[in-house]
């Protein structure tokens, strides 16, 4: 018999079509690894839960040898009980002629609840990675209503477009991915996201050196901030399996290591590096080690990324003033 | 870099709701293991390939390190050209009103023409496992159609029957599935499959010791049999990640080893075994090991099973000569 203890998983909008592509894959041991015992906490809104008896019944039918037991509830105290990490995916989607202020607004009264929730049921380390949208500052409104937990821990999700900045080089380049390093994500999950070439290494070579700054500032970077409305156009529906798939990956580099010379993008609460200030959820090129995860100090900023950099800090601070002001 | 060659992995029906849950997780891994380099084969009907190009782009935003390329096609050379692994996915549904013998020669075109494809474009040693019901016939039909590639290579899937029941016996017994050795399901993946606890064994003892008869006659095999109409009437769809998820194991079993003192269910061409006909593809308890799958054998069978085992060949036999003429 295995002795390690259980890890309680949270996921949020369970159900929806993120959920279904996330549960079975961290079921499946590719979130913790072979040999680590997981319960699942399935959490939904009343009117999904007819829905979420499905995915249940569909996991037990994998029959995971790691997955001990699952919960599905409506409740969000049953829902975050003791659990060690909470994936936040469900969110209020943004409906036809709404304002975004309003859909700010509308999440922030869901992101306040779930906080407060976190605070008072989860485990004192519990880590946080918001993926429903407006991400960084659904995480920010989170973090601010558990004050018993460690700031650090709540996250937001930027490694979906970190890998399409990936993806978006190699196809250009004609390389694999796996010789590409050091891209990153600064600032917030939206459209003035600025996806940064200046530190990225091809085969250990300067990768700026390959490109052009004209396809960097004209192709490259919009069509990375643009991807999730391109994948919405032909799919009838948003990112769903490659949203799951950053999900897991966010969370494994965090409890793991993050490969030897490279990083991942995640957005963290500031801690004033690069001049971005703290009480801003940002994201930032990140090393993980130790089960931590460490910003990566002191790279050389250009004016054309400073000037990026902070037009995305701008939207961020105008995002908190409206869901906290 | 890596020296290996990548495999070449083809999946029908790749945009359909097992295909998005399938593929994504072949993709990452899960199939090939770390380090294994892998080309997808993304086949579709022509009004499924704008779909497709949604999966293909959401595949490429994975950045998957191990995935080298992606063909996505409607044509079935190009589908099969090279493969070393096909899953059969996709397949015609039945419609409203619709003869079972109607779908039964509709699958049988398409299958057809599947195996031929596979004949004449994928490796010698393609090994093939269909999915798409009726999967043990369409299996049959296709094996007919590649008369070059060995019989032995045409499987279909009743690992998911095999999960089911194995799911379904560890909740009667609280137990952890992990502890169940040496189920098995007999016959076709369909209402008159036969899962068989004669041989199981919980924690290394009988299982029957611990089971009614009564439960098992009565609960348990209608239970498993029933369980995917029972998932279509809460989910309002069929299975599709549970599914992929048997896929995925059926594979892995069968290019690796099946553990130590354990079988799992596949549906084979019979080589005789336990008096079902050679000509038919029949679920039987199998180990796997240097690749190759082996039939457990000379298991003591009771008249119960027996009985149970041939009406389930007899509905083999009606598909054989329905589909086969």
């Amino acid at each position: 018999m295995n002795a390690r203890p259980p890890l309680r998983v949270a996921v949020t909008g369970a159900s929806g079509q993120i959920g279904y592509a996330l549960v079975f894959r961290i079921a499946s041991g590719e979130l913790l690894g072979a040999g680590q015992p997981l319960i699942l906490h399935l959490v939904e809104i009343p009117a999904a839960l007819p829905a979420l008896r499905g995915v249940r019944m569909e996991l037990e039918d994998c029959a995971f040898p790691e997955l001990r037991d699952i919960v599905t509830t409506d409740d969000l105290g049953a829902g975050f009980r003791d659990v060690d990490l909470a994936f936040l995916v469900g969110a209020k989607p943004r409906g036809a002629g709404m304002e975004r202020s309003d859909l700010l607004l509308q999440n922030t009264d869901i992101f306040k609840t779930q906080g407060r929730a976190l605070n008072e049921h989860a485990t004192s380390e519990t880590r946080v990675l918001v993926v429903g949208n407006p991400a960084n500052t659904n995480a920010l409104v989170a973090q601010r209503h558990a004050p018993d937990l460690p700031a650090r821990n709540f996250t937001a999700m930027t490694r979906l477009d970190h890998n399409r900045a990936l993806a978006k080089v190699a196809d250009k380049l004609q390389q694999p991915v796996s010789l590409l390093r050091r891209l990153c994500v600064w600032g917030n999950h939206s459209g003035t996201q600025y996806p940064d070439l200046s530190h990225a290494l091809v085969d250990g070579r300067p990768l700026l050196e390959s490109l052009d700054a004209d396809w960097v500032e004209k192709e490259f970077i919009p069509a990375v901030a643009q991807r999730g409305a391109e994948i919405i156009k032909v799919r009838g529906a948003s990112s769903a399996a490659s949203a799951a798939n950053a999900a897991i990956q966010h969370m494994r580099l965090w409890r793991e290591n993050t490969p030897a010379g490279d990083w991942t993008s995640m957005a963290v609460p500031s801690d004033g590096s690069y001049g971005i200030p703290e009480g801003l959820v940002y994201s930032f090129p990140v090393t993980c080690s130790g089960g931590r995860y460490h910003i990566v100090p002191d790279l050389p900023i250009s004016s054309y990324s400073r000037e990026r950099m902070e037009r995305t800090r701008r939207e961020l601070e105008g995002e908190k003033s409206t869901a906290l002001g």
